[in-house]
């Protein structure tokens, strides 16, 4: 149930000292073969922290060695020397493995790929960073995988970990964020590993599909962060390839699994909102339209208030280019068909939403496709996590 | 100080019982020549509201007798019934007018504009309005204009006026809305006179025009209204003819000041932020890195906290296709340069965000041009007033 539930991995987490709080705040994980394939999906936002910078760079070649991860500071938008940072870390890591040797061979800076999260515009401890590096280096272990994903929450209130066990072969991860409390950004990190042998050939757009359906359509602020990384590295471990539907399919899962338990932990939030649109033209308008209804400040503070406020969700629907008609669109909040051919439907006060769980429905009438994107409402702890707390 | 600060109109307000809680709701605004140019803007949105797409089909023409404007209801959302009832207000008015004879002549429906605001999803009271519409034809006066900016307002503090006086021409102008703090979906209702003579071939780009650098760079809190409507409607009764800048400029300074009354009685909000951007490559980018920035609900909550966070502002910035090189962004926040090069720059302790106008700068350093965008901070009263208080 972590990144060390797939063989050919070690892991580990420590307290280098990066969070006031005194949590642990640093994490690496190392594939120790016998293969190193890797593929890995960054952040679209343009301005992008040195972690994503460097380990774009990284992974480049399609391999990797190790990824160390750091809470307690995002390392973004701190210029040439915050990259320097990073590639200083690197190089640490590298030098701190090749000295213990868990995979048997010299691991160079360009095999090491570095995540951060926290707080934007700070330079990192680089010494405290580095001491924590060597004082992991040492003890990484198969049951790692749990210490590693506690040491990248930041304003996480749980662990998040999967893992999906297949005949012979497993998937294994961890993700780290959560939709609406970050002070910062709300980066998500994620590391999935696996024993399965993969074709390098593919597995980049295989991520690259898994992600496309699961970790980018949770969208609970509409805010994109500078540093978020998801990456998949393969061990070959198990000795098995499994045919590609079904790596793609176990990989879906995992991706699925991490990005509703990121959800369901952002601690802002008093509903988890589902917005599902039906009969569009093509996916892309049902992901249009869902995205837009979930960006509206208006319809996640009605939900938060508990009112079907379907008209809100119409005028986010308006809003979009995708094909549809105005006086035919039907709306449904947990099953009850509010809105109708764009008008007055069923009482909204059928609508039932004391419960975390909302789905909401639209109909497009326009087409064959669907697409599901997930929020959560608007709320005071909302306002007072990104208010308040931070700095 | 109001629709009625031009010559060749007559205006009123009244309570016609729409409303729940007895205020006046029901305004009218009539020109009574000797000419009827008149303009319109209307929402984007393609959920448009019965009075949007009636008032749209009155408009066609450049030609306008009067606007009767109600709140207590938007009358949107409301099928095929919905549009028959603003059919039958529209026609009312004009049997009204006629029969009260303000304007001298036989005026028909397609003269009459029609503009709703409130609830979104429920059927007007039409036995109540029309009976409004008698009591109010009959005693329409020069000097009615502040009933009427009263009529017109939801949850707005106070009503907003303006009048702008030149060489024996002048303009006046109301208008209904606020940005954050509207159950329903703060729609904004304006009405712009002048006893100017206008060259109707003219008077549309020319309301566009000041409309865009106005009203549409009020960016609250990102939600589009599906009864947006801004009209202007000239008399004539001057007998002068300004010189088409003269009047451009004369219409926006009108339209400016209505935009930051608007904004200033965003009653959830806590402060007022202008953004601006500057050498921006084209006036379209600085737009739209300004308005990415306002719709950024974590910045948003960082000024409503007092913390001048320059990494959301770069991280909102990054989100977009406007030109410039992530590590050239210089940001400040009230005249403190706290980004430099898209990195660290001046303690971010010498922000002083204790007033409630804030100024954030962003300097793109790719081009000649430069545009600002209004909007509030995201605070506990607005969630308050959008979950608690719509039904």
């Amino acid at each position: 149930m972590s990144v060390t539930a797939a063989a050919g991995f070690v892991a580990g987490g420590t307290t280098a000292g990066l969070k006031p709080s005194g949590k642990p705040d640093l994490a690496l994980v190392v594939n120790t073969g016998p293969e190193q394939v890797a593929a890995a999906v960054f952040t679209t936002n343009r301005v992008k922290a040195a972690p994503v910078l460097w380990s774009q760079q990284v992974l480049a070649d399609g391999r990797l060695r190790a990824v160390v991860l750091n809470s307690g500071g995002a390392n973004a938008c701190t210029g040439p020397e915050g990259f320097a940072d990073t590639h200083r870390t690197a190089e640490h890591v590298a030098a701190a493995l090749t000295a213990v040797d868990p995979g048997g061979s010299t691991v160079g800076a360009i095999d090491v790929a570095v995540c951060s999260t926290g707080l934007i515009g700070e330079r990192l401890p680089l010494d405290r960073l580095t001491a924590g590096v060597d004082a992991l280096a040492g003890s990484l272990t198969g049951d790692g995988g749990q210490a590693a994903a506690e040491a990248i929450m930041t304003t996480d209130t749980r662990a998040k970990q999967v893992s999906y066990v297949d005949e012979g072969w497993s998937v294994g991860g961890m993700a780290k964020g959560a939709g609406m409390l970050a002070p910062g950004l709300a980066t998500m990190l994620v590391v999935l590993t696996t024993d399965a042998v993969l074709d390098p050939a593919l597995v980049q757009d295989q991520l690259a599909s898994a992600c496309r359906r699961s970790f980018e359509r949770v969208d609970s602020d509409g805010c994109m962060s500078t540093n978020d990384t998801v990456i998949l590295m393969s061990s070959g471990a198990s000795g098995v390839r499994p045919a590609a539907p079904d790596f793609q399919a176990a990989l879906d899962e995992a991706c699925r699994d991490l990005a509703l338990q990121l959800l369901a932990d952002a601690e802002g939030a008093a509903h988890e909102i589902a917005i599902t649109v039906t009969h569009a033209a093509t996916e892309d308008d049902a992901v249009e339209v869902a995205r837009a209804v979930a960006r509206s400040n208006l319809f996640k503070c009605a939900v938060f208030g508990g009112d079907p406020n379907w008209g809100r969700v119409l005028a986010a629907v308006g809003t979009t280019a995708a094909a549809f008609e105005p006086d035919r669109l039907d709306v449904s909040f947990n099953g009850v068909k509010v809105c109708v051919d764009g008008s007055i439907g069923e009482p909204r006060d059928r609508v039932d939403l004391s419960g975390r769980s909302v789905e909401v429905k639209i109909d497009l009438r326009a087409g064959p496709r669907s697409a599901t994107v997930w929020t959560n409402d608007l709320t005071y702890d909302y306002v007072r996590e990104n208010a308040e707390y931070s700095t």
